[in-house]
């Protein structure tokens, strides 16, 4: 008789895990336990199905092929027993039995397990918001949450739609109603959307947002719904104000699901996912946790953490399975990587954000540079902004950021792989990455940013953020603005107030620079910014700062025609 | 007074470093001795200029927002004298001065130097082929010669054109050819186009250049070119026959100009560049060396190499330029990176290649794996196709190759930064890459390349690539080819000779299988092939092998409705 290996959970990293088990032992008795009808789909495309991008349900849940991945599937290609609409009630970890119930009949039975893997997902927050029980309150987990929006959301005329919280399936969401037509509010509690990234970054995917007709409304706590003699929410009110609403969508975050593993005598890390090793072992050594419900180890804070996403469920599934029948494989940790599409927009980030550094306490000096993907004579090129995070005592990136309408992933991916490797910004801005102009310029954007950092960490050049430049034109503070763009760029658009000398005419007009005032320097991507802030130090003008990003990257007031 | 720097050469890497020389000096006394009219101007470039995509030329050679790069703009912004139309004659070591003469007026001078940065670039091989010198026989170099193709190929009608070359440059100029409307031959001497990918992936971009119409001669040597009466080329003549041409152009690649370095004395290195070490000095401390003229020194091989690219160029002028004046800073080497668009696929790679690889006699194992590049469920996604070489004795990852339509360059580019970290593909197959539905699958194509890696050396796999099946194929052995599709997929389009048994009715039909002969099953992508050989494993059938990469790299011949 081969080892029984009994999974709980059957989305993602629990089928990977048994798939895996399977390819390396074909003798050992393998079940998945799944308490819904549906296994093995992809969660993360539900936003895509109720958009219409994907046209059918079924396309999330077969393989690549159109092959339905049911439980007559894993008995016939993989050997695997799939128990789903059952769920699993208790562990027994003295004698190794897994208690499960039928959701139809009600049946018990005790599974005995060798090695148990559990892949119990997560499950949406509950806010205790008054209305959040009401009919049109709904929250997005499954296939048929998605199906109810779906049928809701392409009614000939789409109703209008609250979402609560501006993270990613709020995020995702917003971009599904838009393309059904429908009216969106988004309102986040916190001082931004996207928590991850930060704040001058996410005002950039915040002005996109708006620039397609969604309201956006931050810093908000939603203080109740208001429903109808129907019991259906038809106002949701805020701090900011009180918003209509036809669908209310509640996506605060996810909770991974622990109870199981709690109630089994667990070890429950302070993140709130189940404690694990690197081998995705729990505190029983015969019982694995992967996916949702496993607590990561966070490779950059050093900490661990919660961050529920496919692509790290799957690569922990794999190792659990792995590990399950003795073929050891380490798990290594996670970057914190993450990935959105915001309209036409690309979002990435990976590492620290300069916000989550300063919470931990870590010295750090950012770059944001703004460059098109390719170059600017290759038709179709397209700008990204790219923030980049180093750490101030050893030179090592540790965070990056990016948006725009360009190639943004592909440089997130690079930097995520030099931030796994632990290499110095030195290192990054003498990648041999791979270039022709169709893919990039022959200096890409991202040695670029590493390139401005360098300049940064050296001494050469200060910069200063589009928030921080903001914060003190709000405060009335007294800068000199400089614009070293041409005068038909300045003429197109400026921040408020600058002074306009162009770059070319900069060494002979570098009187007019005041000495006795901070001075900002910007262009379209402070380029010439910072040629110009070599020029004034040329002629002892050391008092200048460029902007970082440059005019490309502020997403504030401007005035054109001046 | 301030540093003297004299720089030779305008292109790229010149034109960098005296750049990067004036913002960290603001005192240093730089000039640029260029022998050509142009400077500054994006080379690279070139075939899309040719072929109507860029549309002005002068695109190539201005700043993002159209200011000309000519000798004011450097006067104007950078205080940098630009000396063009000026060939540089002789290095005077001893006194440190450079003999420039006027290519208008012959007019010599001498231009004293503290620093002087070598950036002379590279020049197109002249093969020594009778006819070559016939009036339509062209290279390409600078813009001038762009020229003159782009008005003979935007002609009413493009003439048939030859390019002898199966390169970068050449492959770049066929495309450029067929966006005209233009018939092309394309012949190379050696068995495969592209000599720096494997044959096998290299058999792949002839496919999808012959899809398009391309004449591809591959293992042809050219004998000579015939000419008509007015010396005009009408006919190439090659060991694999004769192709008419109304224009010829020359691409079998660059020689690195040293022949003012090689008589001031300095070494040259065995690959024919100037040899520098890795703050990018020559043998005299004063002469630094960059771009095209400089030999490269290869991370991965440990040896030096000759590399002309854009990328490093810059690269390198920067180091140059910072350490010419006092701002010490180090080049690390190149991995041989190079991106290619190949009409509607991208081709890249880095590292070595399996034949590399073989040719240093260093032990590898690969694997070839195709896979769409974005989930199978989102609209749009497109296959690529990815080979991954590993170190056999310690795991690393040396070498990536990738063709397809799908985004091969985000592959490329992580396993890049992978490889300059010495990363083994255990480290890359975990790699918390950004995962969307929009971006990527959630195991992406590379994680699931480098777990196929870390099953052949873990001896869980067997693979043998596309041109070994058809070497054995060719050579009459004894296979037994195992397609585990559907019956469907196998009928619209199987290998010659295959047997059809799906995947799902493998394990009970395993009988079928023959256990004293060679056996290699594939499926689209080989993943079911994989599955299918670990279940024939676990019925103690171990002689199957997967065909690398499966049906979707298969570039040979296959057979319909069987």
């Amino acid at each position: 008789m081969g080892i029984r290996i009994v999974v709980i959970g059957g989305v993602a990293a629990g089928p990977k895990a048994a798939a895996r088990a399977r390819r390396l032992d074909p003798d050992a008795e393998i079940t998945i336990v799944e308490k819904d009808e549906l296994l093995s789909y992809a969660g993360c495309g539900l936003p895509y199905y109720i958009s219409g991008l994907v046209q059918d349900r079924r396309q999330l849940m077969t393989t690549p092929i159109g092959v339905l991945r049911d439980p007559k599937f894993f008995a016939q290609v993989k050997d695997i027993r799939v128990l789903n609409r059952t769920k699993a009630v208790s562990i027994d970890r003295e004698v190794k039995e897994v208690v499960v119930e039928s959701v139809d009949s009600g049946e018990v039975q005790r599974l005995p397990y060798d090695k148990l893997i559990l892949a119990t997902g997560a499950d949406p927050v509950e806010p205790p918001i008054p209305g959040k029980d009401l009919q049109n309150v709904w929250r997005l987990k499954q296939v048929e949450d998605a199906d109810r929006f779906r049928a809701k959301l392409q009614q000939p005329v789409c109703p209008s739609v609250v979402i609560i919280g501006g993270g990613l399936i709020g995020m995702e969401m917003t971009e599904a109603v838009v393309e059904c037509k429908g009216a969106v509010t988004v309102v986040e509690m916190l001082p931004h959307v996207l928590p991850m990234i930060d704040a001058d970054m996410a005002s950039l995917v915040e002005k996109h947002m708006r620039d397609v007709g969604v309201t956006v409304v931050t810093g908000a706590r939603v203080e109740r719904m208001e429903g109808n003699e129907n019991a259906e929410a038809v106002r949701v009110v805020t701090t900011k104000g009180a918003f209509d609403a036809g669908l209310v969508l509640l996506s605060v975050g996810v909770r991974p699901n622990v109870s199981l593993a709690r109630d089994a005598g667990l070890l429950i890390g302070a993140s709130g996912g189940i404690h694990v090793n690197e081998y995705m072992q729990t505190t029983d050594r015969d019982i694995y946790a992967a996916g949702d419900c496993a607590e990561k180890s966070c490779s950059i804070r050093g900490t661990e953490c919660f961050l529920p996403l496919g692509s790290v469920a799957n690569k922990e599934g794999r190792v659990a399975g792995s590990n399950a029948v003795g073929h050891i494989e380490r798990f290594p940790g996670v970057l914190g990587s993450t990935a959105l599409k915001v309209f036409d927009w690309n979002v990435g980030r990976a590492g620290l954000s300069v916000e989550q550094a300063r919470d931990l306490g870590i010295p750090v000096i950012s770059a944001t540079v703004a460059a098109p993907d390719r170059p600017h004579y290759y038709p179709g090129n397209k700008p990204i902004i790219l923030k980049l995070v180093a750490e101030k005592s050893n030179r090592r990136l540790i965070g990056i950021q990016g948006v725009g309408p360009g190639d943004v992933m592909k440089r997130v991916d690079v930097a995520i792989t030099a931030m796994a490797a632990r290499m110095t910004v030195d290192d990054v801005a003498n990648l041999d990455l791979a270039y022709a102009p169709p893919y990039s310029e022959a200096m890409d954007v991202l040695i670029h940013g590493a390139n401005v950092l360098r300049n940064k960490l050296d001494g050469l050049m200060k910069g200063i953020t589009s928030l921080e430049l903001q914060s003190m034109r709000t405060r009335g503070e007294d800068i000199f603005l400089l614009d070293v763009r041409s005068p038909d760029e300045h003429q197109m658009g400026a921040i408020p107030g600058s002074t306009l000398i162009p770059l070319g005419a900069l060494r002979s007009r570098a009187g007019e620079i005041p000495r006795d005032r901070r001075v900002v320097a910007y262009c379209k991507t402070s380029l010439r910014a910072w040629e110009g802030v070599r020029i004034l130090a040329g002629q002892g003008i050391d008092n200048v700062e460029i902007l970082d990003g440059g005019f490309l990257a502020w997403p504030y007031e401007t005035v054109h025609g001046v």
